[in-house]
């Protein structure tokens, strides 16, 4: 081991400093950036491309700690660089309400975090994501002498990171897909919260990378600056496969009462012991956050150097701009406005009811390859699923190793990993993504649905065969509570449109949204085109069939496939002498954000008759029944049979709806 | 290829059945049972132990369909064995609602199937857990010479279930614990719905496998009986590894105009081609669901042999009980009643209130630890987490590939494969399982839990750190919408105790259940014991803290952390003259079974002012909030703070409660 006094010092910042903020906040895990911070400092000084000073530069390298409890590991690297501004109080207050340094690495929080982690593996798709972006935008916009797009993505994550599914199912993806740029570090400490990794996870990772078609490249001693870079230059230089480097290290390195020890991952090392890593690292300064001034021109120097890098790239953009205006035009589509695409979404033509019945993962299809058509930088597809979910684009190319141009992407039978995947695309930037599968398989997706929210990546989800309407599959694939799980995730916005017009609204709303992903809930099944169905669709909910009276004499609330059965029991009650009216409820989610009086004017508190009406659970639906009306909803789960025998099975035909409303 | 004639025919009656019943349901997977026909018949043939007139036995190895789409695979099988008297006519009905042959094969439904399989990958988890369930049994009962608890476990599964990242999680746990007598078949036929699997799945399984720990072996023509039945011997030889063998096979096999094409996957071959296969086989019989009665006859002598296997376990294990009596009686506790449990549960021992403020997550692991006292069969982990769920069980051992007595397993950071191998524990009979993780990690356990409720398997899942009481690790680590999403699961019970006595209730029910499975949602911060508490809780809901009028002027209703909370802004509330009443709702499933006398009388509709209270998503309390109440509850995600502030920050006071419910 060859490493300089002022690399070892840089590299040991890191870890007294995140000692401090986890002692600090008397919460956190020391365990993962003591024990990476070499390859940390190695990678971020050495080998990456990055301007602190300019944190979107879109040619950047990305870099994801899958491992996010180990956030004092990028939150040390982000101060030490400079990134933001982030400043030595920020990391005195992390863990705190508000402050900058939150327990995990959010993204649009702290400046410099190109991903939300903390679930483990997930950094894993998300990093997968990224490189497929990268490749793709490459292969979209690169010219002979213009690799406007290049840049690497790094990702470091544990044992733990290794032992999710999601990381088996995106690197396996990877191999296939041949994504040469994608470099991951294997943090290889042997230990797991339990204890040894021996009681759980004795598999050889190498052998199994090298079996999804990975180079593997060990370093084993996680200390050693110069075999790290030595193998970060190895996994560079073969652009054929991505590559795994397993760095072998000590969890919680530096401490010596914890290094080694299941109990260095999530607990302040102690006073006496962040005393004794400053001690056994002869760190020079006792005071807290304090930092030698030439640890943080070592980084400068860096910082600058990564400042030059992207002048370089700037100055070839401006060539590359030049000499092809169209592709300029095109990056600023991608990267900017799309005016094609509001033309689209402000035309009548987009706007097309339908004359006869059709399922809505059909309508939405046409709608999806009639947008595709203006939106060069729409990427997506389905796990498996794409002749069912109706989500190819014709004409537009399959992604693959051998072409990365193409837009339709292939998943393989791997919902979750497909939604982290996509969720990487997306934050990559430049892309649009979508992710398909069956509604019921959402249980596959929701971990990642969820990061979604909580970044605020506007990703959309594309699930069909949204009901007992699945028919002969039976219970295990006739979604039933799936609709209450997406609607109850905060900032995320689930569509159930009834016919072509609310599959329209469904998908502008989807690709208009900014910072909310949402989610299309479509039938398998014919369904007709309503007569009142409207743009009004994109209120979330709205008088579809409306009473005679200002106060109905009872509500029919629906969506999607059971719309119409509303529609029709409100003709049957009409022959009783019952006012009904019929709300359309597509998105119970956006409609919950109408001011009182739009919501009260489609559901009149003076109106206590209420029905609501889904061949789905009726969890959720209860703020708008209320205490004196009913449901005509799933109770358990679904049955095996052709789909019109289980709607009349379970209830779903207009005259029990009637019923049901007369019996109140 | 030395096939037998009459070995052919026998395997051609698989296929001719199972084309012939998706034909006629013109719904259905033909291409998995064409293409694995023979692997399948080899197998239950001529080394599976298994008795069709008693699909019951105790020892009999067990087979799961992991690709549960080819379902007539097995029913095909079922048949031709003579299972539950599975008729020709219940074949005609496939994926007729209510037949004895749905879409996908269903537990507790169709005698010989066991478990239910669909979501690709879930079977393979499954066999995991029943080959741990055997593994554990054999080295709690075996004695020299008696080796009472002896089978192999066989799964089956395609391109699909490799796919899921839920099998390189189980695979990779069995290769840990080398589960020597796990054996998989891999029907590897490079076909998946969208394609060629070379779009997205270019891997090399077998050396995954390896990687994994497993023994590998391949079979080049899925049509070569002798070679397949070599491979299982072989299998079955290794006693030290989980084996896997790949058979090659062709994709909807025998259809001339349909093999190894995608579009043999998933629908019907068509009349034509079912003609064609008829012809191509060289089948002798036109009439659908026709079977020469030499195949039946062959079939029939193989099920003989499985009698006498039966037989001879049987005396096997009259002289084991003769000679083991308390081995004997130990046993029929395990398989059946277990009166010290029962003498546990009615003590008063078991009910105690506890007396200083205490997290439910360590009232949890006590508890545990006092039942496992008297209940030898339980056994159970967690996903790494077990100091912080608080799951171990003293004293009681880990069990691995050295200690397979143990009780404690340790799943690794594997949620999902998890869930699917406590759910295989328990299908296996004998043992009563749990397993354990965060709250907010439900979200990977889903899919594997909503099986758990579909197949009525009562497998416990502890699940701690419950609501933003979290703190500092943030949104990404604080449940919000995972209770909504859980509560709307048909036949699960959701627990979310206030204190200890809530807490030993929930325990209760989760044991005693039946055919529901529970999770049970525990805080991570200390909880005040409740004077109101009691042990109506397992009604599901109950009156904790009582208003002095009937109908009282407000309701609060809460559960878990925030009773504590409602019961405070009561005494506020009455310092304003307002008489209010807690309700305490540790399961809403539950109450909702209730009579409507007893809801009325917990919640009476003629109060309207209503609040619920709990630091987590309002969805789904509307159904008793009603149009007129209010909610105190999250309205998005969490933040990293300290958790007091927190509940502060997010309006869980005891102030706020009351001043909300002033506002009605």
């Amino acid at each position: 081991m060859n490493n300089s006094a002022i690399d070892n010092l840089s590299v040991n910042a890191i870890r007294v400093l995140s000692a401090d903020a986890i002692q600090k906040a008397n919460s956190g895990h020391p365990g993962l950036p003591l024990g990476a911070a070499p390859m940390a400092y190695e990678l971020w000084t050495k080998h990456m491309n990055h301007n602190p000073k300019d944190p979107e530069w879109k040619n950047r390298d990305r870099f994801i700690l899958s491992g996010g409890h180990g956030s004092m590991l990028l939150y040390s690297l982000l101060h030490l660089f400079g990134y933001g501004n982030l400043s030595a109080k920020d990391l005195s207050e992390f863990r705190q309400l508000n402050s900058l340094t939150p327990g995990h690495p959010e993204y649009r929080h702290t400046v410099g975090v190109e991903a939300t982690t903390g679930p483990l593996g997930a950094g894993m798709g998300m990093a997968v994501g990224m490189a497929i972006a990268e490749s793709h935008l490459a292969a979209v916009f690169n010219k002979d002498g213009y690799d406007v797009v290049d840049h690497y993505t790094y990702v470091l994550g544990g044992d733990g990171c290794m032992m999710e599914g999601i990381s088996s199912e995106a690197f396996s993806l990877a191999g296939t897909l041949k994504l040469g740029k994608l470099i991951v570090f294997y943090d290889s400490n042997n230990i797991s919260i339990e204890g040894s990794t021996d009681i759980a996870f004795t598999e050889n990772v190498q052998k199994r990378f090298e079996a999804f078609g990975f180079q593997t490249i060990d370093v084993a001693d996680g200390n050693d600056l110069e075999a790290i870079g030595k193998a970060i230059e190895e996994a560079k230089a073969d652009q054929t496969r991505p590559s795994l480097i397993t760095v072998h290290t000590q969890i919680g390195y530096g401490c010596p009462a914890k290094q080694g020890k299941a109990s260095a991952h999530g607990e302040p090392l102690g006073v006496e012991n962040v005393a004794a890593l400053r001690e056994n690292l002869k760190w020079p300064l006792e005071e807290s956050f304090a930092v030698p001034e030439e640890v943080y021109a070592n980084y400068a120097q860096y910082a600058a150097k990564g400042a030059d890098k992207e002048e370089e790239w700037n100055k070839l953009f401006e060539e590359y701009s030049a000499k092809y205006p169209d592709m300029r035009k095109l990056w600023d589509e991608y990267y900017g406005d799309n005016a094609e695409l509001d033309k689209l979404f402000a035309s009548d033509e987009y706007w097309a009811r339908g004359e006869k019945p059709e399922a809505t993962r059909g309508i939405s299809g046409r709608v999806l390859n009639e947008i595709k058509k203006v939106m060069p930088n729409l990427i997506g597809g389905s796990a498996d699923l794409a002749p069912s979910n109706k989500t190819n684009m014709a004409g537009m190319g399959d992604y693959s190793a051998q072409d990365r141009s193409g837009c339709n992407m292939h998943f393989g039978v791997r919902e979750i990993a497909m939604a982290a995947i996509g969720n990487g695309m997306m934050l990559h930037g430049g892309l649009r993504a979508f992710v398909a599968t069956f509604f019921v398989f959402s249980d596959y997706v929701k971990p990642m649905a969820r990061l979604s929210a909580i970044m605020g990546v506007p990703l959309t989800f594309v699930l069909s065969h949204d009901s007992i309407g699945v028919g002969e599959d039976g219970p295990t694939h006739e979604p039933i509570e799936q609709l209450a799980m997406l609607r109850s995730l905060p900032n995320f916005n689930v569509f159930r449109p009834c016919d072509a017009i609310e599959t329209e609204a469904a998908w502008y709303a989807a690709i208009k949204s900014d910072r909310t992903p949402t989610a299309l809930v479509l039938s398998r099944q014919n369904l007709a085109p309503m007569p009142g169905s409207s743009r009004d669709a994109l209120k979330g909910g709205y008088v579809i069939d409306d009473s005679a009276k200002e106060v109905p004499d009872v509500i029919l609330m629906a969506s999607g496939s059971e719309v119409e059965l509303a529609v029709e029991a409100k003709k049957l009650l009409a022959g009783d002498g019952i006012d009904a009216r019929v709300v359309s409820m597509p998105c119970m989610d956006i409609f919950e954000t109408q001011s009182d009086e739009y919501k009260e004017s489609v559901l009149p508190k003076a109106c206590r008759k209420r029905v609501a009406v889904e061949a789905l659970s009726d969890f959720g639906w209860g703020r708008y029944v209320g205490l004196d009306g009913a449901y005509v909803t799933m109770k358990g789960f679904g049955a095996s049979g052709p789909a019109k025998q289980l709607f009349e099975y379970f209830g779903f035909t207009a005259e029990n709806v009637a019923n049901v409303a007369k019996s109140l």
